[in-house]
Parts: structure tokens; C-alpha cells; sequence
């Protein structure tokens, strides 16, 4: 059976997530539904990352298992066409071999996260970033990030609901900048917890509000407790936006 | 009465553009509301540019008067509380002169306007920007934009609707600048005709797509005849981003 490679985007606002639900409410339902609409076979999608309710995805990246051949380019092009109205697109299609599985041959995973640091409420930006009043120092919030690199156990920024097997992640990057009243968080790893970059960003908002500084972040990791952790940050704000292979 | 200069931002998506309707259903009304719903005051919100049905705003700007006076953080603040739940937001408010007024007294505009430049539709960003499958050129488009700067009899870019009384403008700047599959245009001027940016972008995109030289800009200008215009771009990809005053 032919397999393929897609790279997908995504506005999560009104989705119940990446994962298929009984209700059919998830980017992996329309997926479905508009490959079979396509062709008539019924395929199972398979995901990079699991993105929850309200988070967007800019690279998100999947492999389908068809029984008739496709030209990539026409595959793109009519799941596009049966997945309207969703707000979910194919950006690439692209045959690979057996042996590429979206999840378990990624290095890389990429997200990003969005704040909007302002008093006034989101117009454009609403359902797209998070909101946040009190003024926020991206420099200090930057370099409590830079504790968090590195191979530790992040039981401290973990969902209780996680199912990975070990807390244990090795953080190969997490930076924030400023552009005018924006402040972009990204966060780089082979692979994530649930709800870890959510948690770290909340966390993170705790240093840039001046609550926490660098060493309450460190503590906040030692202790391996999903206590420590701040606030967990809203999914809006959160875009998955590449997925690496070899 | 004192006159407060309010700089606004909004989704122009739901909106029936900016100037008030009969419906009620404009970006003037839900101010206004606004605001009466504040103070107690019907009071006409003046705007320093009347921006089309789904054309959004980052910098309108307007002013408005009222019988008492309220301090400007507060009235940003209460007026933000009353605009709910639309997709209107003050973003600040400052006390000015009675000889301060949004429209005449603006020495500059700026417009940008969003391309996104790819096959696949678009998810995060609909409505948000304008969706063009065929590879432009976007030197070629800049390019093309230099024959407009300057002063120019500009009837071919004008809106057969336009009520302006000389179709004569100064355009400041037309530029065309890829970042990845997007294109920005910026267009500044002291003032523009109706809907003179769009029929600026539609006929750029003539050049982008090698149907028009900038020969073919230059003489689509010197025409004064709006059926030598490109088709006019849709509205969801416009900006005005800035206004400047003294």
C-alpha cells in the first residue's frame, strides 16, 4: 500500500483537538472524512503531535495509507476540496516509503506560542493569542527559559492526564522575544508531555509578571511536582508549527 | 466639550464596513453604542478613514466629544467594556484640542494589504488576507508599484462609487515584499480615493502574475479610465495600520 506523507494546517478554534472523538468533532474526523470522500476508503490518519482543543497548527504533519496509488499534487489538491468547510488544509502531499511513520520517526518538533501584551481586548488576534494586561519583561522570562534546557524530568509541566510512559525530555531550545506588544515563546524538542509547552508558558508569564524569577523556575523543575507549576497558559495562543524528519 | 482622539482597532469580517448604516451593523454604530452605553451620550464618532465591509483596521483613528470629561485611561477602558462582544477594541485614548480632528487634520495613511501566495486554502488566516494560487512575482510587482508614486491623476484606481472631488492624489510609497508564501503591500498617502488601494493591489497582481509589464502599470495610469483597471482585490486582505497627525 502506498504511503503518504501530508503536512497540514490548522485553525483549532473549533475543533475538539487533533485526536478523533466519538463525536466527530476533531481535525482527524475531517481528515478522514475528506480522504474518503476523495477516494471511498476508509484510512486511519496518523499524527506527529496531539494537539488539544483551541490550538492551531501550522506544520502539523500526518501519513495515510492508501489502496490506489495518488498523484501527491491531485491528493493535495482534492482533500483540500472535500475537507470545506473545515479550516483545516493540506499544505504538501508527498509519497514515502514503509518504514515513515508521522509520530515515530520525527526528531523535531516545533511549537510556538503567541501573548499579546496589552490592556485592550483581541480583535484580529482574537482566538489567536493570549491576552495578557500586566506588562510582561520577555528578557527575564527568556532567561528563566534557558533552565529549562537540557534533559530533566518535567513532572512539573505535565498534564495529569499525560500517558507518556517517562516525565524524563530533553529540551533542545526555549526563547522569547519581543515584537512591539507581542511576545513569541518557542519551544523546540524531539518530543513533548501533554500540556508542556501550555505549562511552561504559564510559568513563564509568572517571571515576565515579576512574580517568579529565574531560580523560583529551577525550583519549580526540581521539585517534579505538578504543584510547582503556574498557571497553565490558555491553548489559543499555541501553534505547532513544524515537525522534522531525517 | 471636551474631544478625546481614540485609536482604534477591528475585524472588519462581521462589519458592514465603517461608516454607520441603516442596519446598524457598521464599526461607527458599535462605537457609538459603545460609548452611549459609557456615559449616557449619542455622540457621532468621527473617523479618520472610512475603510469597506471586511476591510480590517490596526490604527483607525477618530475623535469624538463629550459633555464631561473622563479621564482617557478610563474611557478606553469603559468604552472596551461596552464594545463586547464585538471584534472592536480602543487601543488608546488621549485628550486633544478642539482643532484636532481624525479626518482633516491626518497628514498621512498607511495600508497594508496581505497575500498569501499558495495552493492550499487558507485556515488561520481567512478573512484575514487575500488567497492568490498562481506564483507571483513580487520584485516585478514592486517594481511596477514605483510608476505610481508621486502625484497622479489616479481615476483608473478609483471606485466608479468614489464621492472624492478630484481624483488628483500623492502616493507616497508602493511597496511589494515576500516573507515565505506571503506578500505585504504598503501604500502610504496623505489621503486616498475609494477603494483606491485595492484596484492598486488587483493590477499589481496582474504584474505578479506576468500578464502586465510596469509599461503596462504606467499606462493603465496614464488611461484616467477605470475600465483600464486590474480586478479590484477583495476586501479581507486590507489594512489601514496608521494614521499620523502633526
Amino acid at each position: 500500500m502506498p504511503r503518504y506523507k501530508l503536512t497540514i494546517e490548522y485553525d483549532g478554534t473549533h475543533f475538539n483537538g487533533w485526536q478523533s472523538q466519538a463525536d466527530r468533532r476533531a481535525v482527524q474526523d475531517a481528515l478522514s472524512a475528506a480522504i474518503e470522500g476523495f477516494c471511498g476508503e476508509k484510512v486511519t490518519v496518523f499524527g506527529a503531535g496531539r494537539t488539544d482543543s483551541g490550538v492551531h497548527a501550522l506544520g502539523q504533519v500526518a501519513h495515510i495509507d492508501l489502496e490506489k496509488e495518488a498523484p501527491p499534487d491531485k491528493l493535495r489538491d482534492a482533500v483540500n476540496f472535500h475537507l470545506k468547510p473545515h479550516a483545516v488544509a493540506v499544505l504538501a502531499a508527498e509519497k514515502v516509503g514503509e518504514d515513515f511513520d508521522a509520530r515515530f520517526s520525527a526528531r523535531r518538533r516545533h511549537y510556538s506560542y503567541r501573548i499579546i501584551n496589552r490592556r485592550a481586548p483581541l480583535t484580529v488576534d482574537k482566538d489567536r493569542a493570549w491576552l495578557v494586561h500586566a506588562p510582561l519583561d520577555a528578557g527575564a522570562m527568556h532567561e528563566a527559559g534557558q533552565v529549562l534546557i537540557g534533559k530533566h524530568d518535567f513532572t512539573t509541566f505535565r498534564s495529569a492526564h499525560c500517558q507518556a510512559k517517562s516525565p524524563v525530555k530533553t529540551m533542545d531550545e526555549v526563547s522569547v522575544s519581543r515584537y512591539g506588544e507581542e511576545i513569541e515563546i518557542v519551544c523546540r524538542a524531539r518530543s513533548f508531555l501533554h500540556n508542556q509547552v501550555r505549562s511552561i508558558v504559564g510559568s513563564l508569564k509568572q517571571v515576565g509578571e515579576g512574580r517568579w524569577s529565574a531560580a523560583d523556575m529551577r525550583r519549580a523543575l526540581e521539585a517534579a511536582d505538578r504543584a510547582a507549576c503556574g498557571p497553565v497558559a490558555p491553548p489559543q495562543g499555541l501553534y505547532l508549527f513544524q515537525v522534522d524528519y531525517e
